[in-house]
C-alpha cells in the first residue's frame, strides 16, 4: 500500500460529498474514494434514502471502491441510538426510558431489532452505545445516556453491544462505545466543554462503564469525546486512547473520532497550528479514523509523514485495526446487500412488538395518590403540548425527529390517537400551550376541557432534537424550541415555557389529575410533585413509535408500570449534583433554602401492586478479598395485580481507607410477579465488585466490614447486612468481575393470590 | 518531654472550656492546661471579652501554663477576616471588597492594622486569610475569598500576610492560610463536600496561591480544608500536608486543623474507627494542631504512640514546629499583654481612617445611565432592608455580624446615616421589606417614597452571618435568613425574598433609581442590569464601619468609585461555572436560552472619568523560557475629574501542547490620576508566569508565541501585541517567578486637563 492508500484507510466520506439527489455522483465519488476509504458515513441516514436506495447507493460505492487498486471495500456505519437513524426505522424509546426499564435483555433485543434494519442497508458499523454517566443534567444529551450510575450504564451498555454486534464479533454491527470519556460530567453541563475530574472518580465513574463493557461483550469501537480532560484533549490523549483503553482494558477494535474532533484540536484546543500537526497528533494518540469527513486525515497524514512529524508504522498500526474490521465484518469477502429485500427488513411486526414492550416496561410512575389505573372513567381531557405530535415521543438521533411531520411522517402513535382509539371512553383536547412559548391563550380552554372530564390528563416536557427547517427561525416565533438533545444544553431544569404554570391551572381544578411527563430530560418537578391538585405524575421518557399505547395502556392499567429512576430528580437546577452515589459531606450537606437530596431518587418507581422484602441473607459473614459470595432475597407481591419489582443491591465499605460514596450499586434484577407470587432472587457476586483504588491509583479490594443492602430505591432500603473482606489485595485486571449474576426461583409458598 | 506533655503542645482549649463569666475558671484551666497547650482558641472573641479583660485572661492562663511542668505558654490564636472577630474591633470591608480595590498595599494596611488590635490582646496567631479560589458562587463563603483568580487572590493574601505578621516573620501575628486546598470548588457549591478536580486544575488554580504567597510572604501557617479530594480527606492527606506544602512549597510553619476537621476523618470521612486512629492519621499527615479543641489529640496520641500506631517521632516533628512558632513569636521570652494599655489600640482614627478608605476604594460601579454621581439633587427616597441596620455592612466572621444590636452594638454608621448627615438633603426612609422574607406589605410605601424623591437609592442584598440569637427561630418568621457565609450555601444566586420584586416596582416609577447591592455575594443581577428602570448599580460589597459614608460619598461623587470585580457576575445559578479564564470550549458554548457570557465580567467596574489606553508595548519581541521582559502601556485619564483606573495584564499561548484557559491575569496595577493626567505603567515580568504543568505535571515554559493583553476587564482587551518564548524548559521551583512587579511613571505631556 501505498502512503496514500494507507492514509485513505484512515479517512471517511460523508453521504452529501457523493449523492447528489439520491443518486451516486460517480465524479465525486471518484475524486474521493480514488485510494480506497475507511468510512462511508451516513449513506442512508444522511442521504435520506429508503432503504432500497440506500442499499443500492452503498453497493454502487462499494463497486466503485472495488475499481480502485487495491479494490478494498469501506465501512458503512450509521447513526443509531433509539433506532437506525435513517428513512423508515423503527423508533425505540430513548435510552433514558431504556435504562428505566432496568432490563438488559430487552435492550438486548432492541438493537438486535435495530441490527435487522441496518444490516439491510449494508451498513457494518453504527455510532452507538453512549456510556457517558449522566452527572450534569443541564446536558442535553442525558436523554442518550443510560442515567447517573456506572453499574447500570455498564449493564445497559454491555446488552446494547451484544445485541448489535451479535455474541461473536465477527458478525453483525459493530456498536461503538462513546463518548471517551466523561462527557456528561463537562463544566456548565456544556456539549464539548471541559471535564474537570479526579483520577480516582475519571476511573471508578466515567471509565469503568467503557472497562466492563469492553470485557464483558467486546465493543469493536471506541469513539473519542470531544472535550479536554484536565486540559488534556480527549482526541489528542494518547494515555487514554491507548495507554489505558487497549493496554489497559485490552480494546482492539478501531477508535473513530467524534465528529469533527480533529479538527477541534486546531480551531477550538488550539494544541495543533496546522492539518497536518492536528491528524498526525489524533493518530498518534490513538485514533484510527477520522469522521465524518477526512478533513485532517488523508493528504494531510501523507504530508505528516513525508514531513518525518508521522511515523509510518504508527499509520500501519491504525490501517490494520481498519483492515481487521473490514475483515471481520466481512465486507471484504463481500459488501454487498440485497436492495430488493432491504425493504423486508423495516416495519416488521417483530420490531414493532419489540419497542411496544420496551416502551411499556420504561413507563416510570412516580406519584399516584388512588388515582391510577383509572377505573371508571367516562372522559378524560388530554390536554398539553406533548400528547398530540408523534416527533414528540421521539429524542435526539431518531430521524424522525429531526423533520417536520409534512417532510417525513413519523410512524408513532401519539397518546392523543391512543387515548381515542380506547372504548368507552371520550376524550377531549386541548393543547393549553406550547412547549416552550410564553403564551397562556390556550389555558382557559384547557382548563375548561378539564373541568368538564372525569379526568384530566396533561402531556408535558421538552422538545428533543432539532427540527433543522426551523432552526433558524427566530427563537421568540418558535413554539417549541428543543431543549434537550445535542447542543441544546439549559440553565433551567424546569419543565419549558409555561407547562408548570399549565399544570399549575389544571391542578386548581376539581378533576383528578395525571401528569405524563414525554421528556427525555430529568426536570426539576418539585412543585408538582408536591401539588396537592396533581394525583399522579408518570414519566414516560420518549417511549417512541409505540409510545401512545403504552401510555394509555399504562394509565387504565393494562400495563402495570415497573420502570425506575435511573437518575436522580433534582429540586433545581442550583442543586445539582443530586446523583445518588455522592459521598457522605457531600450527599448531607444542606442548603439555606433545602437539602440536598433530589424529588425522587435514583431507581425510584411505583407499581399498581405492592412488593415486600423478606429473609435477606448472604452466603457468607466473610470473604477473602479475591473470593465469591451470593446474596438472596425473597420478594413477593403482596398487592393484587401481577406486576415488575426491581430489586436493588447497594454496597458501602464500612471504614476505608479513602472517603467513599454513601453506597454503589452491585447488582440488580427486574424481577415479574403475579399477585400472591415471591421468588427468592439470588446475586452472585465477587468481592471485587467492592474493590476502589488506592492511593496509588491500583485496585484493590480493602480488608474491613461492608454493609450490604438491598432495597426498592437508592432512598428506600429494605434490609441489610455486614459482610467482612479478611485481606487487603490488588485486584489483577484478568480476575476482576464486573457484573453480578442473578437467579430468580420461585419461593416456597409462592404462586397464587393468598 | 514526657509523650503526655508532647501530645499537649499539639493540642488547643477553646475559651469556653477555661472561662466562666469572664473570668478564668482555674480548676477547669489546671484541668485543660495541666501538661501545657499548643493553642488558646479565641479567647477574646470566643469569650466575648472587652480589650482588656481579654488581655488579663489571657495573661492569666499564661501564667497557670508556666505553673506547669515545663511551664511554655501557649499560642493564644484569634479568628480574624474584616477584622479581629472579637468585642470592640474594626470592622473593614468583607475580604470580596477588599478584592475589588485590586489594592494589595491597602489590604497590608489593613491587617497591620488588624495585627495592631490582636497584639493588644497577646495574641500571636490569626486564623486567616482565605485563599480560597471561588469557583461555585453558591458556596456561602464566596465573601471570605478574593474572588476566582488565582494570581489576584495570592497578590492579595501576600500583602494580607505581610501586614498581619509584618516583613520578618519573628514578629507579628501569625497568619494562617486556608483552606488547603481547594474549598471554593466543592461538590454543589456545598460547605465541606467533595472537591473533584484535576491534577493540573489542582496545581494551577488551588494550590497556586499557596505556593506564590509562601515563597513571596512567608506565612507562618496553613490550615487543612473540611472535604476530600477525589476520595483522600485534606485533614488525612500526607501527599497535600506533607508531601506537597512542606516538600515542593518550602513550607516551614505549623498546619492547624481547621477547627473538627480531626473528628470528620471519624464521623464523616469515615477512613478512621477510633480517635486515637483519627488523630494519628491527621499527625501523620501533617496537622500539628488541632483545633479549636483536643478532642481527638492529646490522651488519643498518646494511646496511638503507646500501641505503636504513631511513630513518637512523628509527633516530635511537630511539637518542634509548635515550639518553633512558640519562640518565633516570642511567647517564650514572654507571652504577657499589657491589660492597661491593651483598650488603647482599639478605636482609633488611624483605624477608622483605613477602614474608610479601603470602604472607598471596594465600590465598585457596574452600571451608570447618566444618573451617578447625583448632582443637584435635593431629596432621596433610601429604601430597601440593608440601608438602615449596621449589621448589614458587614460579613460573615466580622464579631458584630453575628450578634443582634441590643446584644452588640455595632460601631458602623449605615447609609441612611450617612445620607442623613449631608447638607442640603432631605432624605425619606422606607425598608420596603426584610431581606429574606416574603412580605410585599411596605412596597407601596416605599413606591410613595420613590415617587416623592428626585432620586430612589435601593439598598439589596443578602444577608451574611448567622445571628446565633436567632438561628433556633422558625424560618417563616425570620424576616432577614442569613443566606451568605459559612454554612449558607444557597442554590439560587439572586436577590434573597422579594427584593428583586422590589426593585422592579422602584424601576416602575418616574424617579431615577440607583441600586445599591450591599452584600458578600456575587449575585445574578441580569434583570437589574438591563433593566431600563435602574440608573445606576453600585456593588458596594460588605463595607464595613465606615461602609455608610462610603457609600453616600460615592453616590454624590467626592468618592470617584475605581473598584473592579474580583468574580464574575453569572446571569443564573444555572449557568456557573462563568468565571473567566476557563477554557475556550468551556467559555463559548451556548445554552439553549443564553450564551456563557457572565452580566458582568471579572475585572469590570466603572468610573465617574474615563481612561484612554495607548502604546502598549512589549520590551522584546521574544524571551528565553526562564528570561524576563516588560510590558508597558500608557494610560491617560481623559474625563474631568480624578479617578482611578485598574490596568489588567492578560496572557495566553497561541499553540499550547494543552487546551488552556482563553487568558490568564499576569499582572495589574491600581493608577490614581487626577484629570488629565497620564502614566506610563511598567510591568516587570518573568517568563515563568507563562508556565503550565505539562503532561508529566512538571511546570514548563514552552516554546510558542503568547499574546499579552492590556485591558480594563477580562472583557474588554484593549491592546495586545505577541510575545515568542524561544524554548521549552522546566521551570524550577528556585527560579520561579509568581508577581509581577509594577512601576508608575508620569507620562510625557502629562500633568493637567488638555
Amino acid at each position: 500500500m501505498t502512503v496514500e492508500e494507507k492514509a485513505a484507510q484512515l479517512g471517511s466520506v460523508n453521504a452529501d460529498r457523493v449523492i447528489e439527489d439520491g443518486e451516486v455522483d460517480r465524479e465525486a465519488a471518484q475524486q474521493w474514494l480514488g485510494d480506497g476509504i475507511g468510512h462511508l458515513t451516513r449513506i442512508g441516514g444522511e442521504g435520506g434514502l429508503a432503504p432500497a436506495e440506500a442499499a443500492r447507493v452503498t453497493n454502487e460505492l462499494q463497486e466503485i471502491l472495488g475499481e480502485t487498486r487495491l479494490g478494498v471495500p469501506a465501512i458503512p456505519h450509521e447513526e443509531c441510538l433509539s433506532g437506525y437513524m435513517g428513512p423508515e426505522a423503527t423508533t425505540f424509546p430513548q435510552m433514558i426510558g431504556m435504562a428505566s426499564t432496568w432490563n438488559p435483555e430487552l435492550l438486548g433485543e432492541v438493537t438486535h431489532t435495530i441490527r435487522g434494519e441496518l444490516e439491510a442497508l449494508g451498513t457494518v458499523h453504527a455510532l452507538s452505545p453512549v456510556l457517558d454517566v449522566a452527572r450534569d443534567l443541564r446536558w442535553g444529551r442525558v436523554e442518550e445516556t443510560f442515567g447517573e450510575d456506572p453499574y447500570l450504564i455498564a449493564r445497559m451498555a454491555a446488552e446494547y453491544v451484544t445485541g448489535l454486534q451479535g455474541e461473536g464479533r465477527e458478525d453483525g454491527i459493530s456498536a461503538t462505545l462513546k463518548h471517551f470519556v466523561g462527557h456528561g460530567a463537562t463544566d456548565g453541563g456544556k456539549n464539548r466543554s471541559s471535564l474537570n475530574v479526579g483520577p480516582r472518580e475519571l476511573r471508578e465513574t466515567h471509565l469503568f462503564p467503557y472497562e466492563a463493557v469492553i470485557a464483558e461483550a467486546g465493543a469493536e469501537s471506541v469513539m473519542n469525546a470531544y472535550h479536554d480532560i484536565d486540559g488534556v484533549p480527549c482526541a489528542s490523549s494518547e494515555w487514554l486512547l491507548t495507554d489505558v483503553l487497549r493496554g489497559e482494558f485490552g480494546f482492539d477494535g478501531t477508535v473513530v473520532s467524534d465528529y469533527y474532533s480533529v479538527r477541534h484540536l486546531e480551531t477550538e484546543h488550539r494544541v495543533a497550528e496546522t492539518k497536518p500537526e492536528a491528524g498526525a497528533a489524533a493518530v498518534e494518540a490513538g485514533i484510527d479514523v477520522e469522521l465524518p469527513y477526512t478533513d485532517y486525515y488523508g493528504e494531510f497524514l501523507v504530508e505528516a509523514v513525508e514531513n518525518g512529524n508521522l511515523a509510518e508504522e504508527t499509520l500501519d498500526t491504525s490501517v490494520r485495526r481498519v483492515l481487521r474490521e473490514k475483515v471481520r465484518k466481512g465486507v471484504l469477502d463481500d459488501p454487498m446487500a440485497d436492495p430488493d429485500a432491504a425493504a423486508d427488513a423495516f416495519h416488521t411486526e417483530a420490531a414493532r412488538e419489540v419497542t411496544a414492550r420496551a416502551a411499556r416496561q420504561s413507563m416510570t410512575l412516580l406519584k399516584n395518590d388512588d388515582l391510577l389505573p383509572l377505573e371508571g372513567v367516562e372522559s378524560v381531557a388530554a390536554i398539553g403540548p406533548k400528547v398530540d405530535d408523534p416527533k414528540e415521543l421521539m429524542g435526539d438521533y431518531a430521524y424522525a425527529a429531526h423533520y417536520p411531520e409534512e417532510e417525513y411522517e413519523a410512524d408513532a402513535v401519539t397518546p392523543l390517537a391512543a387515548l381515542e382509539e380506547r372504548e368507552g371512553i371520550s376524550v377531549s383536547h386541548e393543547q393549553g400551550g406550547t412547549i416552550s412559548g410564553p403564551s397562556t391563550e390556550g389555558f382557559d380552554d384547557a382548563v375548561a376541557a378539564a373541568d368538564d372530564a372525569d379526568v384530566a390528563l396533561a402531556f408535558v416536557g421538552a422538545r428533543s432534537a432539532v427540527d433543522f427547517s426551523d432552526v433558524e427561525a427566530d427563537q421568540e416565533e418558535k413554539p417549541s424550541v428543543p431543549t434537550s438533545g445535542e447542543g441544546c444544553d439549559v440553565t433551567d431544569l424546569g419543565l419549558p415555557g409555561v407547562q408548570d404554570e399549565l399544570v399549575s391551572r389544571l391542578a386548581e381544578t376539581d378533576t383528578p389529575l395525571a401528569v405524563v411527563v414525554v421528556s427525555g430530560k430529568p426536570h426539576s418537578i418539585e412543585d408538582i410533585a408536591e401539588s396537592e391538585g396533581v394525583d399522579a405524575v408518570l414519566y414516560a421518557w420518549l417511549p417512541g413509535d409505540e409510545g401512545g399505547p403504552a401510555i394509555a395502556d399504562t394509565l387504565f392499567g393494562e400495563t402495570n408500570p415497573g420502570g425506575r429512576l435511573p437518575v436522580s430528580l433534582a429540586k433545581s437546577v442550583g442543586q445539582l449534583p443530586v446523583y445518588y452515589n455522592r459521598k457522605e459531606n457531600t450527599a448531607e450537606k444542606e442548603y439555606v433554602y433545602t437539602d440536598s437530596e433530589p424529588v425522587y431518587p435514583f431507581g425510584y418507581g411505583l407499581s399498581y401492586t405492592d412488593f415486600s422484602y423478606d429473609e435477606f441473607s448472604l452466603s457468607t459473614e466473610s470473604v477473602a478479598p479475591l473470593g465469591e459470595f451470593e446474596a438472596s432475597v425473597t420478594v413477593e407481591n403482596v398487592g393484587d395485580r401481577a406486576g415488575s419489582e426491581v430489586v436493588q443491591l447497594y454496597a458501602t465499605p464500612e471504614n476505608p481507607s479513602q472517603a467513599r460514596p454513601v453506597q454503589e450499586l452491585i447488582a440488580f434484577e427486574r424481577v415479574e410477579l403475579e399477585a400472591g407470587e415471591s421468588a427468592r432472587v439470588t446475586f452472585s457476586l465477587s468481592a471485587t465488585q467492592l474493590a476502589f483504588h488506592d492511593l496509588a491509583m491500583d485496585l484493590a479490594v480493602e480488608e474491613g466490614d461492608y454493609e450490604l443492602r438491598v432495597g426498592r430505591s437508592a432512598a428506600d432500603i429494605e434490609a441489610s447486612d455486614s459482610l467482612s473482606v479478611t485481606g487487603t489485595k490488588r485486584v489483577p485486571r484478568s480476575g476482576r468481575t464486573y457484573f453480578a449474576e442473578s437467579a430468580v426461583e420461585e419461593a416456597a409458598g409462592s404462586g397464587g393470590s393468598q
